[in-house]
């Protein structure tokens, strides 16, 4: 088995390595900006932890591993250009750093290398991997026109909030390790059982999000304590205590005061707990899902790490 | 063999019938605008005809000639909010009808509906088709960053605007007829001699259409005669011209007297000459490439007689 280093040497050379086409150099600037500013490369990892479960031989996985990745740094990329955002990574943003045309153009331009890559799959397993994979894309493009619609409306109900970072964020994660299971020859059990355990750790993710921006620490959290609360984010958190209690009135606090506030709403309500219940009732999910696997236990471990450390953060 | 009236039902049903996703219905409303609002669906009819050069069940060809209408369809979408377009098949385009980011989220889930049609293909014949579709859109992508680029700069030359034109629209005509005799099982060889032929008719397409600007007849051109003139943009015509002798000073003149200034400057400088050999010139060699293909004669008239009608523009 390769360690977890090992793997992040292989995507980061991969990576390093990528032949871009050169009719139009300039294209490619703003594609070799986003992919080289790093990020956890968490998505080609559990591809090639997943293939590694079955086999010995990675290699095959590593261009459909690396088209993951394009493709992730893509949605980032055009998100960003959606939600205007400045910064990504501590860097500015390419339709910053450009504009937007160019952002719109070399994003596209990036979904259609992250295709290229995920065709070096194997002939034979190439329809399942391309078809796991353009379903995964059209989802996510789903994900994010909820999210934005989720924007404008009042009445978002729990469950519609679940769907959404299911499609927006979590079928990404069951995506790679399903694709990583095909190439390695894994049966089709073994192959959507990793598929589900890798959704539920992804709304576990997404849910540990929301209640880090609250009660993280902001040390590691990589982002600003009380964030979603000073721009009104609908978060799980605000969504479950709305349900049974009227937001306070914060006009006139500090930001801070609001904060405070609004963490207190979160905990006087029981939305507090009712994340951290949801957060562990996924978790645990997943464990389960993955205890049914036909893959030798110690052959888990790293994916079990990586699972953990995804939960705390530390990554 | 079917008949244009038959290739154009068959793929007004495929748009028909073509199936969404549904966890978010309205990423896919400017999807279905832009799809149903027509055009003349030359790509997906060029695929269909190729393969119908080389087989009778031109079935397997329906899914993948979609794919490339959407994919078309998908350009056309992006480049309008990137050119602020405001309208497009007479209709108000996307970004005017929505706004930005639903242009540009509908758009990229076009996209990956295109790869999902594309990977229609039977799975023996996959992996070519993807390939040569994927490095299609990479090349299409560079055409327009060409074409952008072009806007501020005052050296491009002649045979940097026939590259620009050849990778923004007529790798795609290439493309088509490559696809679809792949699908028929053609020999690499007869593949390789329509992707050619499509592609040079798909040049003398382009440079037509920059004489027409001029020349063209009102009432079948489509455009505004003269369009190009008045925005200044950088066409055939122009960039012959400018070798020779300097653009004349049209400030202060009206519109028809820009136009008839420029379209003089054209002809005394011999650009519409020139732009009128070169048409012949790809045609010919389009032709002239067709000769050499190993399907009976009388097979290929509804593809000589797309590409007269193309060039004529009365379809």
């Amino acid at each position: 088995m390769y360690s977890q280093d090992e793997l992040s040497q292989i995507i980061q050379n991969g990576i390093d390595t990528i032949v871009y086409s050169t009719n139009a150099p300039r294209l490619f600037d703003p594609v070799r900006y986003t992919l080289e500013s790093g990020g956890k490369r968490v998505r080609p990892t559990l591809v090639l932890m997943a293939t590694n479960l079955f086999t010995d031989d990675i290699i095959p996985a590593i261009g459909p591993a690396l088209g993951l990745e394009i493709y992730h740094n893509f949605t980032l990329l055009h998100d960003d250009v959606m939600d205007k955002a400045p910064d990504r990574r501590g860097r500015p943003t390419v339709h910053v750093k450009w504009d937007d045309n160019t952002a719109i153009l070399s994003g596209d331009a990036m979904l259609s290398m992250a295709f290229e890559h995920i065709a070096k799959t194997r002939t034979i397993l190439l329809r399942p991997v391309l078809e796991l994979f353009t379903r995964t894309t059209i989802e996510i493009g789903e994900g994010q026109q909820l999210d934005l619609e989720f924007e404008s409306r009042d009445d978002v109900t729990e469950e519609e909030y679940i769907e959404m970072i299911r499609l927006k964020t979590s079928v990404l994660l069951g995506c790679a390790l399903k694709m990583g299971a095909i190439i390695g020859e894994a049966s089709e059990q073994d192959a959507d059982i990793l598929y589900r355990f890798g959704t539920d750790i992804g709304l576990a993710f997404q849910l540990q999000d929301d209640w880090l921006d609250c009660w993280g620490d902001p040390k590691t959290f990589g982002k600003r304590i009380g964030g979603d609360i000073l721009c009104n984010k609908k978060t799980y958190l605000r969504i479950t205590a709305e349900k049974t209690a009227q937001i306070p009135e914060c006009s006139g606090m500090s930001e801070q005061e609001k904060i405070d506030a609004i963490k207190a709403f979160y905990i006087e309500t029981g939305a507090e707990k009712a994340c951290r219940e949801k957060i562990a009732y996924y978790h645990g999910k997943a464990m389960k899902e993955l205890s049914a696997i036909s893959v030798a236990d110690e052959k888990l471990a790293l994916l079990k790490a990586l699972a953990a450390k995804l939960e705390n953060r530390n990554i």
